[in-house]
This record gives structure tokens, C-alpha cells and sequence, in this order.
């Protein structure tokens, strides 16, 4: 599946359209009314951009006629946190959703998407900026698991974290000085599990809006884990946990 | 790093040292004394070699000069079944081994070396055959656990379980149909959890060499989790059981 829309006129359709776009990017120091235009409608619509050579453009596009600008489609639709609480309510069960804070590697997303289906958990958090959207590789990897599992995009992961909070959500974090293992916390009932980026782990505005932190032991010399198992090794001691207080 | 070797004088050279193969291409149809000689020498080592087109290994060697030969060196040697055992009991500790037992994808098997080494693992086992060997991407996903984790390559990963079986080790194999849910599942002592291929899980023969079969519950649509992760879950539900019963 191609994902990437080049050309104004495109972009700008696509844009227009409210088709879910990931990212854009713009040949920089151009100067054109209609790349004028597709950079307010992606700000008003909150769409990342950024500029970069022509070198960059004409190998994205495979030196098609890019006229300065090429949009990264999303794979999937969003769906919102509202849609993600509903999907709990309509099951009749506690919200169980996982937050990804931001990862690069879509792999790591994908992975996560299909442990998240997996493991009974109603939706995927992710930020808009500095993360990995709804890739094709992403939708691969998530082995069909995306075309189940709601994955939502906030501008802000931690005022998603007080929203869930007040909506009565425990938010456990996951960090290397978590002061509790993770088999020792109280993972059933409603719980929004965080996870870390690849290299940095939590930030600390993150850290510090989650209600606990856990860790996962580290017995080798091994410093933490892969972000997709480390999410899942989180998510299935929570289903075991909730196995046990049926 | 580039982990080819390339060239018959080159490839002999490696093969005669000793150093770790894990497989040779050769020229289809090619009829060198020198590449007999080779072939001989991959056949006494039991290293596995195939033949492709000069298309395929003009390309891996970048049109190198390779003389109808290319050899893939492992990125780490390889230990054996009884210095992981050795481990183990160096540590007193009782052995704790994984065996994957046909994994395609480097970042599966990276990422169990590195999740082996996390949890306290002694060692990770894979075939010679139809599985990745130590290649640079195992040893660069493996965010260098490889240089503490022993990983023995056997001829026969049916054999080897049996001889586990024989030194007290209990066998567990993941499969759809597995009995018992993992966290069910005794998995404190002295254990080998067996992971099948990222397609197929694990093979007939295999699976009836287990000692029994643990489940890891699919809640949603999904119909398996990543090798893995799912290597990762069953690997810390033995570290949570095993720090109960200290």
C-alpha cells in the first residue's frame, strides 16, 4: 500500500477532505501560494509539517512531480479517546488502555497494536508529534489487529492522562526507577498502561502525572527491554491478574 | 559491520580457521576445485550452504570480486547446549534456557537475547537449519546482550530436548492449543521454554517432545502475538513465579 500523496493540488485535496494525514512535508524555501494554503489547513487541522530538501522530495516520490510537497496518509482512520472509553462501556468492562508516549520505530507500534487486541485492551493512545503514526508498516505489523483496535492521536499525552484520571483511570507508567515491580502492582480494574519512547523511556511531565510507576526487573545486564515487549509483558500480567479476581 | 566473506581463497581460509559460519552461497552450476573443497569443508563443519545466480551474489558482494562464493560470518560465536548448562550451575542456579526453534525475522531472535538476558536466562538455543543465525542485525537488536548471553546452534532441536529432558529439565512448549494458560503453568525450576517460527509455530515432532503446552490467551482478534513478545511474556511469568517462591 502506498501511503504518500505528492503534488499541490493533491495535498491539498487530501487536506481539504479531512482524510487522515500523518505528516507533510514541504521543499524548503518554497514559495507558492498553494503550499501557502496546504500549511494553514494542516495548522488548522493540527497536521505536522516540516521542510526539507529536494533530494529528499524526489526520492520519496521516486523523482515523480512532487511540486514541493508530499503528505503521509494515514493507514487507518483515528478513532478518538471517547471512542476508546465507549468500546469498554459497550463491553461492559473497567477501561484497559495502553499509552504509547512516543515511539519511533513502527515496528514497536504495530507490535504493540496487535498485543494490545491480544490482550483485551480497548484502544491505543499515541501524540501527535514525535511518534509514529498509522503507518503501512505499522498496519502490517499490527497483523489485521488495527483493523480492530482503536488507535487515537492527542496533541497533548498528559492532559489525556488528567482526562483519564478523572474519568476514574489509573495510570500506571512504566520507568527503570519504578518503585514497584510490576507483578507486585495492582494492575486490574481501570488502568492506562504508559510506555516510554525507544531510547528515552518516560518523559519526566509523563512520569510525574502517572499515579505509579512499576518496573520490569532486570536481572542480566541487559538494560531495559524492546518497547513492544516490554508493553507486552505489562499487558499480560494485567490479564492474569484480572484472571484471578473473576 | 560487514559480516561477508567473499572470494573462494578468503572463504576457505575462514572455513579452515574455525571461525563462525552460518552459511555459504555458492554459484549453481560452478565447477572450481577450489569451491569442492569448500563444500567438503562446509559439509565436515555442518555448516549449511545452497546454491543461487551470479545476479544474487554479484549483488552481495556489491560486484565484488567473489569467484562464485559467499560466506555469511556470525556476528558472535556460538556456544554450546552444556556451557549454557554450565552457566546455570556456575550461578546456582537451576538451568532456565529458551529454544527457538525456527525463527526467519534477526529482530525476533535480537530481541529474545535480549529479553533471555533481562530475565535471567542462561542461554538461548536455535537450529543450524531453517532459523536465523547470529547476523549483525541479531547482534545490533540484541542491544548487546549477545555479548553476555550464550546462543548454541544444534543439529537437531528435537534431540537436544531430549537430552535437557534427561538432566531434569522440564520442557514447555507454546502453542494455540496448548492446555494450560501460561500463568497456570509451573514454570519455576529447572526449565526450557520452547518458541516456534514467526509462520508456524512450533513443529509437530517438537511440540510432542514438550512436557506440556501452555496457551497464552488471544482476548481479541488476534490470533498470536510477535515471537517475541510472546517469548517475552512467557519469560517473565517465570521470573514473577520464580521471585515468589524465594
Amino acid at each position: 500500500m502506498d501511503d504518500k500523496i505528492f503534488g499541490t493540488n493533491p495535498v491539498f485535496e487530501a487536506l481539504n477532505s479531512g482524510r487522515e494525514i500523518d505528516k507533510i512535508l514541504i521543499l524548503e524555501g518554497a514559495r507558492h501560494s498553494r503550499l501557502a494554503q496546504i500549511i494553514a489547513l494542516a495548522k488548522k487541522r493540527g497536521i505536522q509539517y516540516s521542510t526539507t530538501n529536494r533530494k529528499k522530495l524526489d526520492e520519496l516520490s521516486e523523482n515523480g512531480n512532487h511540486q514541493g510537497v508530499i503528505a503521509f496518509a494515514a493507514a487507518h482512520e483515528y478513532s478518538s479517546v471517547e471512542d476508546i472509553l465507549k468500546l469498554a462501556e459497550s463491553r461492559g468492562e473497567a477501561p484497559f488502555v495502553i499509552i504509547a508516549e512516543g515511539l519511533s520505530d513502527p515496528h514497536n507500534l504495530g507490535s504493540i497494536i496487535r498485543t494490545a487486541n491480544a490482550s483485551g485492551a480497548h484502544g491505543v493512545i499515541i501524540p501527535k508529534n514525535r511518534s509514529v503514526g498509522l503507518t503501512a508498516t505499522v498496519a502490517k505489523v499490527s497483523a489485521g489487529a488495527l483493523e480492530y483496535t482503536p488507535v487515537a492521536r492527542v496533541t497533548n499525552i498528559s492532559s489525556t492522562i488528567d482526562d483519564l484520571k478523572k474519568q476514574g483511570v489509573w495510570v500506571a507508567g512504566t520507568a527503570l526507577e519504578g518503585s514497584v515491580m510490576h507483578y507486585d502492582a495492582d494492575l486490574t480494574g481501570a488502568l492506562a498502561i504508559v510506555i516510554g519512547s525507544e531510547g528515552a523511556g518516560l518523559s519526566r511531565l509523563v512520569r510525574e502525572k502517572c499515579d505509579f510507576l512499576v518496573r520490569i526487573p532486570m536481572l542480566g545486564q541487559a538494560e531495559s527491554l524492546n518497547a513492544s515487549v516490554a508493553a507486552g509483558v505489562l499487558m499480560y500480567e494485567a490479564v492474569r491478574q484480572r484472571s484471578k479476581t473473576k
